[in-house]
């Protein structure tokens, strides 16, 4: 049936019902009609027959060479990486990723999260060799050509720094982009060898029971890792979405532990020493071992916990006039996979389940969607995520009390600013400027 | 238990029972510790306490700076699509995916196949329009900036050209390496809006059954997708992998069909005009309209059928001495899941099931692996896909009987050299080098 134009005046999202406060829609509002809602909002010009579009200059002319290995359009030039330190100071330099750019589950590897304590190494990987030493019955030395007669196996999953989102143990919330908030952690396709399967050829003395993984970089970054996550599901990764590691990724080979810490999947990876107790390197003794509020301390705080941000709309990304938007972010848990999100447009009020976007994979980033009618009044955004094994993120109050805040925002690495994990929250104002609040 | 180098002489795999002749191990052998066989064939050195690793320059001295869009290693610069116009000259551009040198079933966005028919065309994502017209109840426009407020899904999809691997209708086997035979399929995971959201916007006409998707490249490439197709999950893409799309995927927006010919999943998406009939446009009635040698012909021939490929070993990776090796590829259908791969390593007399990677998906690529120990003799490698709704790959005989062949090699555009989906064969010499046979 037509509709005329005096009909689109009132146009069918009035009569969706909402499924929770401040304009949440039905997650499968658009497979019902729904979808009719944007056009009378989103406001772009409609013409008699859609023949008068402009012949630019790209359909009036042959376009440019293909290169043999595919770089962005040059309008993209500012879909980058935050960096802390662009000049190389002798100090780390943290690459954040612009959530708010990119959609999807994949972080592409241009864009792919990096912390480096010593720059970024300039590895020949014909040079490059993994030793398997310590505690084990034939130790042994790996080239890259070894490991690639090996059995692979291939996994989606997340890394996250323990640091990410630190920001927010601030008293106060710092005003930043979702960016520089949570763009310690991304998301990708990993191929390479078990580390159960290169620990099967070495052996394993029963003695052993943690093993020290060392970096080539400068700084030799070291960590140590219990032998049952070693035998678990870690891996020797040599891909990264199916190219060879980016640089600054740990080309040519890294450990990956899906679910823990980012800085103990050891980049650069050169030696793994299997010992009977862990190392107490800088990172674990100082910087990740995590003292709380009631005096006590996790010396080990390995997993990265169940958590969810919004992406869109979120700071930085205005709203264009009241009307339908879809809220999405993305959700994840070093737990496994996540069982549900839900979304609040009134500050916590009322909920609403958001749409996973299939497949739900374990310890990898999973996309939510939900539809929202803005009315074009203040609203406060938020998302709550569980994962299979029953964990929920925090609401900020029972993290704060829990784990304490920092005094003096904005913190940098010290007490108590790793693992944050409870709700961000995106409040709207009447202009539908995003502001990063507490609620 | 430990073992001796005497010991090692008589390594583990010897007792492990291939499932076919060959050589071919059961995919499950490296649970049962058989990962043990690879230590004593692969060469590396071993050391008495690993520790006389070699410091290189990498490990003193602090590294570079990290950029804001992360760019490969410098060794990794031979990893490239290989060109068929490298200087532009004015006719298509075929770039084709390096599959011998990728792992995982992800093809980076650097590494996408692309073919384009009149450059690469640059253009200005805010100045570029998609009309929906024809027989639609409201004819609309949508900027990037409308399309960003709908409703988005993501998908994994495999893209594929109709003249993929085209050079196997030849009568005699072509020598050449796995990217130049079937280098013009990839995959990748897509973001955007479903194109039915867009036409529960515009209304269909009752009349209409067909759409003609045109291109806003020079060439106005323009293909007719039956309405069904549209409405199923068909999708205007917007991202690739993350990122907005590449330059030669069709940035800003392309159409997706999964499962579907490459050449339909028209890119610098423009016009969806909805018709009563097929537009007979010049790639549906010339190009891929598929002569059959009984003289009948597939006019409208979508369906990217099942198929599947060894990536590794393949003709220019020369296996280095007998003993164990992983035979790994991919395999997808545009009819949905892969259900089956079987290997064979004695050129089809016996057969075993291959791993394949989890999460096997839909209309995507599936990475098969399996252990396979080469004794140093000739051995010629296939793979056979079967998918989900029974479909299987047909050998090269049963396929020539139904689609013939080219007679005069390398066969180029025209009959019949389109959706070849046969098996290939790799013939392994004594002394490790691999070629392209008909078995």
């Amino acid at each position: 049936m037509d509709r005329t134009a005096r009909d689109r005046a009132t146009p069918d999202w009035e009569q969706l019902a909402p499924v929770a406060g401040g304009g949440l829609l039905d997650r499968r509002a658009f497979l019902r009609g729904g979808a009719a809602v944007a056009a009378a909002l989103t406001g772009y010009s409609r013409s008699a027959t859609g023949a008068p579009l402009k012949d630019e200059r790209w359909s009036l002319q042959a376009g440019g060479i293909t290169p043999p290995y595919e770089q962005r359009s040059r309008f993209e030039d500012q879909v980058v990486r935050t960096l802390s330190n662009p000049n190389g100071e002798p100090r780390t330099q943290h690459a954040r990723t612009p959530h708010h750019l990119l959609a999807g589950t994949i972080t592409p590897n241009g864009l792919h999260f990096t912390i480096n304590h010593g720059g970024v190494p300039d590895i020949d990987p014909d040079r490059h060799r993994l030793a398997i030493h310590g505690l084990v019955k034939r130790p042994l030395v790996f080239t890259l050509d070894a490991l690639a007669r090996y059995p692979m196996v291939s996994r989606m999953t997340f890394i996250e720094c323990g640091g990410n989102s630190a920001p927010l143990f601030s008293p106060q919330p710092i005003q930043a982009s979702v960016q520089a908030l949570h763009g310690l952690a991304s998301c990708a396709e990993w191929t390479g060898v078990p580390l159960a399967t290169l620990l099967e050829e070495t052996g394993i003395d029963a003695k052993a029971s943690w093993l020290i993984a060392e970096g080539a970089d400068a700084p030799a970054l070291s960590r140590s890792v219990p032998l049952g996550k070693a035998l678990d599901d870690a891996m020797v990764a040599l891909y990264q979405n199916g190219e060879r590691l980016m640089p600054g990724n740990g080309y040519p080979m890294r450990l990956l532990l899906p679910g823990w810490e980012g800085n103990m999947n050891v980049k650069f990876l050169r030696r793994l020493q299997l010992v009977d107790q862990p190392g107490m390197t800088y990172y674990e003794s100082r910087t990740y071992a995590q003292l709380l509020p009631n005096g006590k301390a996790y010396r080990f705080y390995f997993l990265q916990e169940v958590k969810s941000f919004i992406t869109h709309p979120s700071p930085g990304l205005a709203l264009q006039g009241p009307g339908f938007y879809e809220i999405s972010g993305v959700a994840y848990s070093g737990n496994g996979r996540i069982s549900k999100v839900l979304l609040s447009a009134d500050g916590g009020k009322t909920w609403a389940p958001a749409a996973l976007q299939e497949p739900v994979l374990a310890k990898a980033f999973t996309r939510f969607r939900l539809p929202w009618r803005w009315d074009g009044g203040p609203a406060v955004l938020q998302s709550r995520a569980w994962d299979e094994a029953g964990n929920v993120q925090p609401t900020r109050a029972q993290f704060v009390a829990a784990r304490g805040e920092t005094k003096t925002p904005p913190p940098v690495l010290g007490f108590p600013n790793q693992h944050f994990n409870s709700i961000t929250s995106w409040a709207i104002d009447g202009k539908g400027e995003v502001k990063h609040v507490y609620a």
